[in-house]
């Protein structure tokens, strides 16, 4: 067994080696050098998402949520109306970020896992011209359901909205094209799909819309205007930059290139997902969401409805076997995930299945069958 | 030469290697092996100050700015009122969050490197009882000035306000016994004298002051409150934390116990300093202030007064002999400064000394001599 866990999480997730290496040096976060890779990572990104010519990067201290209330704090005003299409945990932390701010906004709440439909949001917006943002989680890893962008996206833009995307667990799988795909701003983290080590965001923002957002933001720490305007006149951060993390993630970004960039990331994924999904499936768990729904980012299962079951000791049991599970985030049903993103390749879904058919018998489950049906 | 350039900046630093190692394991943020980091690392915190027994220790994510305003976010009211002693570019960031946050604010300017007199602080507390706050930066960086923590936090207590320390570049170095001076809390960040990496910041506070804060900070993501509360609760961070980050700083706890804990960092820290300045003295180069207030932290040296010298030709020289300095943060004079701090030991401070007499040869400048006085 490796000396550390593998992560079967939806980040912090398992990196490779070499990204990890990538951090056995001390950066100036004042020099050059420096400012050359903080400049290199966001071209990079706009690229994936080919948006070099509309929008710009701004990389932000801080979880991913850091990022998520920086992009609500500094795009939105006192006149901003913003529409959040919620079904799950991280549509209800968008909704208390802008509360909390004390912007208007109203919910289309789907519950625990269903789609949001883009004709209900078409007729919204339609009824409430005063709606003027609306914010979609792109792969709500809550319950692992991957929202539909695109036709959300479409009715967005028909409607003259603004679209602000939280695709922290998305983005660099899933296919974004800021050319097709109208958006204000689509915010990620660096220990998602990219791979690397947790401890930035960034937001790609377009660039006429960020440009008039000057002094609008109440906190100095999470002004994403004034993070922007700073790098663009001296290169530097505005603050102290987690340095190291960001040289791990510059060469997260090499090997990413090397994979075959999003098409090849995502289809390692697809990959993970399906074999997890068959693998478990012969086990005899049962996945919340049909087919359809389900992303190749995390997978939410079941609980077995089982006695013998019990989550904490199922994850004991998986991480006596190296591997590290992720509790379920459902409010009716008990569950728990599986990540498909990260340092994961057939070797290592083989040794999560065989970790998860091993601390079934473990647990003694008096059958691997699940009874609970939906 | 080493294959990384020391760093003689205030933070980031030059690290260990030892501490840098720490970094090539991936943690499940979840996991209770990683929730224990946390709580060693806050447990450890609390004792260097002698603060076990009243204060709780909250680590924030993001540049130690972010902790300062989650600090000064979730302590302050809409009624309160903070006399903010300002000798620099911290004290003034100190006032600009609380104006972003509508706080009312009232400043004592030094300018950019007198220290404030205690008993100016004691009559504009007495002739305003309004005031309920102090903030005071205890190492004010931008210029290297110590500023007199002692003597002010004996009269806001005598007064009966509240203290905030802004200890960023200080604490772990300098003495602080919270049972002989009482604060309200201070703030300090992983990249300074504790001699981590960057990624998060952690505040010492007065628990039964934090217990009074619920529901206080406009911001979801800076609420220390709900940081302590849900860490409390779980023994997880809130959202996402810099794993790795967090484990290397567990590390360099490790090398700063094993090194004699403050009073042995210290020691270390006055003799960098003590030759710093000498070395530089007898290159002919002046410090901004006086011994008396000469910290062992970061030491301002003024500028030559010789056409052939530019802080940008001296800056590249120096970092061709693998050096990066500092440069200066003052208004009206000409400076450059070298931190004393990080892993710096006596050969690298003879390297430092030689890379500047060296590049004062290759500026070909007419002489070392310094000619702005003071």
């Amino acid at each position: 067994m490796r000396n550390e866990p593998l992560l079967l999480t939806p980040g912090p997730l398992t990196t490779s080696l070499t990204v990890k290496q990538a951090m056995l040096r001390d950066w100036g976060s004042w020099d050059s050098d420096f400012n050359q890779i903080t400049a290199a990572i966001c071209q990079q990104l706009l690229a994936v998402a080919n948006a070099v010519d509309t929008h710009v990067c701004v990389p932000m201290q801080g979880s991913g949520t850091f990022a998520v209330e920086a992009t609500l704090a500094t795009l939105l005003s006192p006149q901003s109306k913003t529409l959040v299409l919620m079904n799950g945990a991280y549509g209800q932390r968008a909704a208390r970020i802008l509360q909390g701010l004390g912007h208007e906004t109203v919910l289309l709440d789907m519950g625990d896992y269903l789609p949001p439909d883009p004709e209900e949001v078409a007729l919204r917006l339609a009824a409430d011209p005063q709606i003027s943002h609306v914010v979609l989680i792109h792969c709500e890893t809550s319950s692992g359901i991957l929202n539909p962008l695109e036709a959300i996206a479409a009715v967005v833009a028909a409607a003259g909205r603004e679209l602000i995307i939280d695709s922290m667990s998305a983005f660099g799988a899933l296919p974004v094209d800021a050319q097709q795909l109208p958006f204000a701003a689509l915010i990620s983290s660096a220990n998602k799909c990219f791979e690397g080590v947790p401890g930035f965001g960034f937001v790609l923002v377009r660039k006429t819309l960020l440009e008039q957002c000057k002094g609008r933001c109440a906190s100095l720490s999470l002004d994403l205007y004034d993070q922007w305007h700073y790098l663009q006149k001296t290169g530097q951060w505005r603050f102290t930059p987690p340095t190291h993390v960001v040289a791990a993630f510059y060469q997260a970004l090499r090997e990413y290139h090397a994979e075959g960039g999003q098409p090849g990331r995502l289809a390692r994924y697809q990959r993970n997902r399906d074999r997890l999904v068959s693998g478990m499936r012969e086990l005899g768990f049962v996945t919340l969401l049909d087919d359809a729904w389900l992303s190749p980012i995390i997978i939410t299962f079941l609980s077995p409805d089982d006695p013998a079951f019990s989550f904490s000791a199922f994850y004991q049991a998986m991480k006596q076997r190296g591997v590290l599970i992720y509790p379920g985030k459902l409010t009716e049903v008990e569950s728990f995930r599986l990540g498909c993103i990260g340092q994961l390749h057939d070797a290592e879904i083989n040794q999560v299945l065989a970790a998860v058919a091993e601390s079934c018998q473990a647990l003694a489950l008096s059958s691997p069958e699940i009874c609970l049906e939906r």
